[in-house]
């Protein structure tokens, strides 16, 4: 085992380096609509519990110098949704990340479908199979490096009732969602075990 | 798919529900020492990568309403070390969130190895595969739920350089390195594919 001299890689490198550190991350489609009507989706691998009770996730964002449609929908409108990827989407998740112009909607670029949810005023992904309505509870600024934290409180929550096990816990694999690795690794997961409550 | 009404949900059962919300999460083994000298290492799975340059990592800490080693020997000490967890090490990483006592350290406790590199202050975790220091730069205490979110600098990263693919992304799989769902779910991951930079 070495150090790594990481920082003397060269910038996109070292990006796709630092960004694999933190470990597998999750795999979510955000959706969000413009005080102009507008549907944007982008895939986030940053989303964190942050609590259950009341139910909490955040996301962070990258710098808003240059415009951020995803960011700057959440900053107008304060809502969202947040949608598992699962292996029948990867692909078309994955291709939200390209700079699409303003005014063009991911949705329609991808073929993933707008579907509208008791009357929530953002479409959620028809495809995904684990899916829920945010809204913007705070925004913090990290200094550090002009990124960008949101925390949301989760709305109302949809998926199949029988992919939820009888501790609570949700059938991630039954839902089909997968997990990413840097910034193009796409995985899917097989369950080595589920642990009972640690005891000294 | 149907609305799922979590509100109602007995208590552990919302927490294994809410906590399952956000996809497949890191399984990180995060070691601290205190002023005292005694070792603490605890598994955490809110690893969020924060950016590249400076490599920044973020951890959510609960609310510090009991004590909590790990968290008040970052604040005295403001270093640690995070290990990736992998396939042969997850039952003794889940088993570092038992309570032990005060003074007990978890690495005699589950039998895993405390390994010091480079003259670093606290010791990483032998048997991992993939692992870096840690140095404390911001502490924010979110208030909606009193939570702690700490942002650290990734100083020295180890791992076999043969892991680094050529356009930087660590092979995660080659380091074992698994993924959690949930609070006690353990899954080893299958690379789907890695997609090329998305364009219009």
């Amino acid at each position: 085992m070495e150090k790594i001299e990481f920082r003397n890689f060269e910038k996109r490198k070292r990006a796709n380096f630092v960004n694999s550190l933190s470990g597998f991350k999750s795999a979510n489609l955000i959706a969000t609509k413009s005080r102009e009507g507008v549907t944007n989706l982008a895939i986030f691998s940053s989303a964190v519990h942050i609590g259950a009770d009341p139910a909490l996730v955040a996301l962070v964002f990258r710098p808003d110098s240059v415009p951020r449609d995803t960011l700057s929908n959440i900053r107008e409108t304060k809502v969202a949704t947040l949608n598992h990827v699962h292996k029948n989407i990867y692909k078309q998740a994955h291709q939200t990340s390209a700079r699409y112009k303003e005014g063009e909607s991911e949705f329609e670029k991808t073929g993933l479908t707008e579907e509208y949810k008791d009357n929530f005023a953002v479409p959620f992904v028809g495809e995904s199979r684990l899916k829920y309505s945010l809204e913007l509870k705070k925004e913090i600024n990290l200094e550090i490096n002009n990124t960008h934290f949101l925390i949301f409180e989760i709305m109302d929550v949809y998926l199949e009732p029988e992919n939820i096990l009888d501790q609570g816990q949700i059938n991630l694999e039954a839902c089909g969602s997968i997990t990413v690795s840097s910034l193009n690794g796409y995985h899917e997961t097989h369950l080595l075990e589920r642990l009972s409550y640690a005891k000294p």
